[in-house]
């Protein structure tokens, strides 16, 4: 059966939501949501790999790596990242008050922060506004999924609907990002800005499913940036609640058919993610092929993917394709520019390294206005390829982080 | 005897300019600039590390090897990168030109270019422009200033004076460079949008100007990053007439005062370079330290001196040091971010990894208000340290790169 995508949030058995507002956001919009599972149920994550990482991301890691979680606390507003021993203690102390309130032990919660990096998160407020969140619990995502945003425009969810051994599952994925966002994820190796929950009534166990999330990163969250800067507290978490009663493989890996519900998801999460980049106009999906391998090709794809020029040529809707090449020169890869080929939606506009004329750039400039496109970088015969979601760089995205804290 | 430096042209003896309009810019401004030495001259010269080079650079780094050169031919409007045999072509038809005009080798001609990639140069126009500059050589070096401009807000000249066993000498800087600059230049790997030439009346053999350009570059311009795209152009080279019959220490290396000379006046048109950066309203010079070796200093001051998060929180005036630190631990250089100590302008806003508090963030503000300011990151005790200097990214940048070529 064909996993089909939608969007919108739906109801996961076995999950509440709840979201609200703990005072955290100086414009008072919600900034604090819980999902509580119906009792522990097999998780696993990964993080980010910045060596700067947040105080929920040290304690999240340590409580997902006991294979089973009851509950997600996140909040906006503050990522409780640089925070030292005062941002530990504000984190242990939230989850606890969480513990508390559904009677279950604090290691069962995985706390998420998102926001501004510095400010120690305030437990107090936080643990005032739990009761009204616990009371207030509901199969519907949709105030969990409001309340984790930061400069997000909207809420950012995707659904895959599947089946194994004719057992119909469902994968709920909600997510927050938009700045910061150049996700490098591994697991448990703790670091997040982008943070992005699945929550399946699929069964699988916990340690396959730690292994899992990081296949499903690699696959998606990691080959997406919208700037470059990896943040300190991106985390990927995934609970499983099994309430389908979908069968586990021999062998306790995760089903092939639930892996790829979940890629999928993380998939369309990211590429809203990077659409929703701080002032982006344009969702970039750009491949790289024709290397020796494929970490040449990721280290090409990132270099010209995060290169202020190429960022800014694509606001301009400008098929200024010396910029692609020039950065693609500056990564350290070697290739012989004299076989580069590119093309701009699918129209080349270079040939043999070089351009192929104003008819062609005129065609790749209609391409750009589109809201979304896809660029090729093909560098040579080798079988090395990589694919990179980017943005383009304009006026908003400076607005935006010119702004943030003032 | 202490060097000064001097801003504003000056004559240099053994050495003629000349600048005017070949029509290769749009807006007819004057777009070619040769500069002639009485006689051919030892010449030494840095090149881009880009892969993807211009045809002007690959004649250059050519001629340059054959250790003496007679004439500077530079064109702005047109980077004639990307442009094949054609724009190979190209750069030997105008160096010919200019060498016919002068009655010399084109070998002893170098070609740079600067401008928009994946035009070949019009050698014809080139051509046709080169007799009435020829004919209007003078001493002053201020039309050869103008014209290689492109993106530039004004020219940039510094001259720096000293003497060696009593003899006075000059070495005089002309650059141009705004956008695309984030030089990485080597000896003869040709590459360049920042165009650096220095003419001295000191006396220095070809091989020893070459290593010496090498080690000037290391300590001035390749420390120096608008946007972290090195372009495909980046050239600087040094033309010792002699004049100033000062005398060659024995073994032939450069003196220590020319060298220190030349030194000073990279620096000088680094820092104008960066804080001319497209659009830029802040030069920041920031200082990694404390890391077991240069090397992974270097690697951290790059990453933070080209974070788009960065850089729009100095654009904002803001003194996100979160950002930093998120930047740096982003690297991949091992530190530990609980010794981090960060300091705006020597004000310290962060210690032991954590915020110092809201005062020295209102005093870090202000300092960031400044044209020109300095930022310390001091992660822990060891040795090695890095310099970058590096701007804002403001909404001048974006505009000025995402209509450059409509």
């Amino acid at each position: 059966m064909a996993i089909r995508i939608e969007h919108g949030t739906t109801a996961v058995a076995g999950f509440r939501f709840a979201g609200g507002s703990a005072g955290l956001k100086k414009n008072g919009r919600d900034d604090l949501a819980i999902a509580v599972a119906d009792e522990a149920v097999p998780a696993g994550a990964v993080f980010t790999t910045n060596l700067v990482r947040a105080a929920p991301v040290d304690v999240a890691a340590e409580h997902v790596a006991r294979g089973r979680l009851r509950a997600i606390l996140a909040n906006s507003g503050c990522a409780n990242a640089c925070t030292g021993d005062l941002g530990l203690a504000a984190a242990r102390n939230t989850i606890a008050a969480l513990g508390r309130a559904l009677g279950i032990p604090a290691e069962q919660v995985l706390p998420a922060s998102t926001g501004v990096i510095g400010t120690v998160l305030d437990a107090a407020k936080v643990a005032a506004a739990i009761p009204a969140l616990v009371a207030s619990l509901s199969e519907s995502p949709d105030p969990f999924a409001e309340a984790i945003l930061t400069t997000d425009r909207g809420v950012k969810v995707a659904n895959a609907r599947g089946a194994i051994g004719g057992r119909p599952f469902v994968v709920q994925g909600i997510a927050k990002g938009a700045g910061m966002i150049h996700p490098s994820m591994a697991p448990l190796v703790p670091h997040a800005t982008m943070l992005a929950f699945l929550f399946t009534d699929a069964n699988a166990g916990a340690a396959s499913l730690a292994a899992s999330m990081k296949t499903v990163a690699d696959a998606t969250f990691n080959q997406a940036s919208v700037d470059g800067d990896t943040s300190t507290n991106d985390t990927l978490v995934v609970l499983a609640s099994g309430r389908a009663a979908t069968p586990i493989p021999r062998g306790g890996a995760v089903d092939r058919e639930l892996e790829e519900a979940m890629t999928l998801v993380c998939e369309e999460l990211a590429r809203m993610m990077v659409a929703d980049g701080e002032g982006a106009e344009h969702l970039v999906e750009l491949h790289v092929s024709g290397l020796p391998s494929n970490e040449e090709a990721v280290r090409i794809a990132r270099t010209v993917a995060t290169s202020p020029l190429v960022k800014t040529a694509f606001f301009g809707k400008d098929p200024n394709w010396g910029r692609l090449l020039a950065a693609a020169g500056r990564s350290g890869v070697p290739f012989d520019p004299a076989h580069a080929r590119i093309l701009i939606g699918g129209i080349p506009v270079v040939e043999r390294g070089l351009g192929v004329g104003a008819a062609a750039e005129r065609e790749a400039h209609e391409v750009m206005t589109l809201p979304s496109y896809r660029i090729d970088l093909v560098l040579g015969d080798g079988a090395g390829q990589a694919r990179c979601l980017t943005s383009d760089l304009g006026i908003g995205y400076v607005r935006c982080n010119a702004d943030y804290r003032s």
